[in-house]
């Protein structure tokens, strides 16, 4: 059973890279594939191998017939069965924890007015935008992110829905990236948000969903911890300095780029927005703090940011989660919106981009023309947990699995086959008809899908009302009149 | 219960309208919205209501900050937690339809290369491609249908998989029109698709996943019917007049538009293809059939229309769902790609449009290059179902259910009730954490989620070990062990 399971993975498995975890564009051999698609895959796989990442490709293949590219587009994904249930039973997680925290489900469509992700921040996320104009002259997207349509949402249904609001969405987000070959161009998302709770009661449950949800995937506390800090600690290194109030976003957006810069470039991109030496050295100072007592030393008692982080951490406790979450000055998370407390998930080992991040965030509201209502939320992406499920030998078995193999044994009893699975299907069992296969395939057939059951139909049963039950586990036989089979 | 059910669910069924199932932009009464939002309403309705279709339309507001527009772009839809439940309601049925005939279920990139879908028959679908250019020059397009996508990964997983192959999926899919008013950009559809199955058992199982469907959600055999025919029917009658194979699919596109256009428009349009006007009566003739019998007197029974008609209409008697279909000639579908059975799901009182539709697609793969593998499927979107329901009344409670509300009633025990609701939790219980509100706001908000119980964490019971428990129902009160809350 693990030996399936893990062949029926193997395919997903293996497009997955440590940091760009799916290669969009799998080569295939030519010479492993059935001869009527050699034709074919002689000249797709080319396409892609060959391909510089941004030029179209046509496949003429020797006979002037086009053909299609099997591919899906350049860094998208299929999901065939096995993967699909994979994400299926992911999704499933997120839905259940989300379920027990209370939170409604809502979704948005995945193609949005550009105008709502237009910052002027130099975030990564919106240099990336997957833009167009449509056929009617809007600027378009395909969401780079959730939140601002859950914003836009919120605003939207206004008086008819009373805060706070708990809601929970998992969707696809895309990015364009021009150059940078094999990373992927979409992913699914899982995003939990609280609107109008302006308190750290509500970063809590947050954590409390993230934790629950690692907890039921079988991961632990020494396999994960998260990272939180708050925005407001950089607030109150800027007001010590004197920094105005409009170089906030942008100090926030550099900063996050610590681990990908060198300390070099992270200090003249921020002197190039005209802070004094003086002002960055103590930015890059508090930001390596990873101490709440002396974070509270440098900044003093008074300070949100500490009050916040306090009780945070003392909820935690209360909650039993205090052992997956440490205090860390360096996340600030690449948002431009956030404005307190932020957050990110990491493996312990350090293999693995951030598994996923958040933090709260109350001023969106106002960017969208609409009074602010506190807010704050996390998004949880496909790719990095299943790497780290992988990791850690925690993919589940997630074989196909059918109740019953309804089988006529003669051409004339498909009219039968057909009532006595027809009757199965209508009491909840999951039944495969087959016909005009061989009954050594069938076996096969049953084995592969992990068949409960055959049922035979056979003539001399039939003419008295009966079938053939074979239960597969235990290789029991038995007779049954048809309209008995349960 | 009914009628809390039928408010939760008169936002989602406002927006349908018979003909063109939603309207995409409701228009807001600022009114009713509080005094915060007013500002964004005062501006933001008018850019919906004034909308021409096609010119993007900023809205700006009095004091010149930019007001993004609340409503999700054209013709698309936003799903807030009540119209989400019901989606998830209908999607859980397609699953379990899907489970029971023992397909499996598998996904695609909403986006893909328009090269999928360039067909030269003058189809709707493909004169509506919601199609354009991306950032590295590919013709890219929001599938307007997911056939062509199940096609591609039938061939890209080639050797992999064993015939047959019975898939299914639910997803979106998107059409771009430029002038028509209040129709729709995007739906959602349930897709089932069978490969490898050359016989019209193939096409059997599909009809009884769709009556399934139907039977799970409450309708009968005489709120729907499904007209049944074959495109061999039409093929026959094109080899009567000796008129060239190359013609066949352009035929059928046009005779598809019995129903809009007129008779006349339909003749004309025939002519011009090069048909006599003999074959075009001749056509039009055989179209008007609604008895098998009497095709088999005008096709003759050696044609291969007639036998397939008539095996499939024997094996309806079987499966137990004769009562729903009904053969009629004039059903031929309007995609480009069918070659044999044909079927559409109607109202019988006439009222909407097809419910679904599909039919076999023996000859599509080699349209992509590949060898054929015999094929059908069908497409049921979500659309004309719900209105369907609607009308006869079968829209199930959906109403929001929450376990337990935990809420401390003072600040200082605002840690302990993070204890209970997280242990509560991890049994399994969906639990809202609930603060800073009035005990009063705390009731009617149970009244209004539909929780079961109340435990209120005080501080005379806490300093015991206990909380106080308030079953909602029943009104039954009592203290308990916190740590024996279950």
């Amino acid at each position: 059973m693990a030996a399936s399971a893990s062949a029926s993975l193997r395919h997903h498995l293996l497009l997955r890279r440590p940091r760009f975890p799916l290669c969009p564009n799998p080569t295939f051999r030519a010479s492993s594939f059935p001869r009527r698609y050699q034709r074919l895959f002689a000249s797709a796989p080319s396409s892609s191998a060959v391909d510089n990442g941004d030029t179209p490709s046509p496949v003429e293949p020797s006979d002037g017939a086009s053909v299609v590219d099997v591919n899906p587009p350049r860094g998208t994904r299929d999901f065939p069965p096995e993967d699909m249930r994979l994400r299926t039973w992911l999704f499933d997680q997120f839905r259940e924890v989300s379920r027990v925290m209370a939170f409604e489900e809502v979704d948005f469509p995945v193609l949005e007015s550009e105008a709502l992700f237009i910052r002027k921040a130099g975030e990564e996320i919106t240099q990336q935008l997957y833009n167009f104009e449509d056929k009617g002259g809007r600027r378009v997207v395909l969401r780079p992110e959730i939140t601002p349509s859950l914003a836009r949402l919120v605003i939207k249904q206004g008086k008819s829905v009373s805060l706070p609001l708990k809601w929970f969405t998992i969707g696809q987000c895309w990015r364009y990236e021009r150059m940078t070959r094999g990373r992927r161009r979409e992913h699914y998302q899982w995003n939990m948000d609280i609107f109008g709770m302006p308190k750290v009661r509500a970063e809590s449950e947050l954590l409390q969903a993230i934790i629950l949800l690692f907890e039921r995937l079988g991961i632990t506390s020494s396999d994960v911890g998260i990272r939180v800090s708050s925005r407001k600690v950089l607030q109150a290194v800027l007001n010590m300095y004197s920094i105005p109030e409009h170089l906030f976003t942008e100090v926030c957006v550099i900063v996050d780029k610590l681990g990908k810069l060198t300390r070099e470039e992270i200090e003249k991109e921020l002197i190039s927005t005209g802070l004094s030496s003086e002002a960055v050295q103590g930015i890059i100072e508090v930001l390596s703090l990873k101490s709440l007592p002396k974070l509270e030393e440098v900044l003093g008692s008074d300070v949100e940011a500490v009050a916040d982080l306090k009780k945070l951490f003392s909820f935690a406790e209360q909650y039993g989660y205090a052992d997956w979450i440490c205090f860390d000055a360096s996340v600030v998370r690449g948002l431009a919106y956030y404005t307190g407390i932020v957050f990110e998930a990491f493996d312990r080992e350090g293999k693995l981009r951030a598994i996923c991040g958040g933090g709260r965030y109350d001023r969106l509201l106002s960017t969208f023309g609409s009074e602010d209502i506190p807010a704050c939320g996390f998004g949880f992406g496909d790719a990095v947990i299943v790497e780290l499920l992988k990791e850690k030998g925690l993919l589940p078995d997630l074989s196909r699995q059918i109740d019953d193999i309804v089988f006529p044994l003669d051409e004339e009893l498909q009219g039968p086959a057909s009532t006595v699975a027809s009757s199965l299907r209508k009491k909840g069992r999951s039944v495969d008809l087959v016909e005009d296969k061989r009954l050594k395939w069938v076996f096969k057939h049953a084995e592969r899908i992990n068949a409960s059951r055959l049922i035979l139909v056979g003539k001399s049963e039939w003419e008295r009302g009966m079938v053939r039950v074979k239960v597969l586990s235990t290789r029991d036989e038995f007779e049954v009149k048809a309209g008995e089979l349960q």
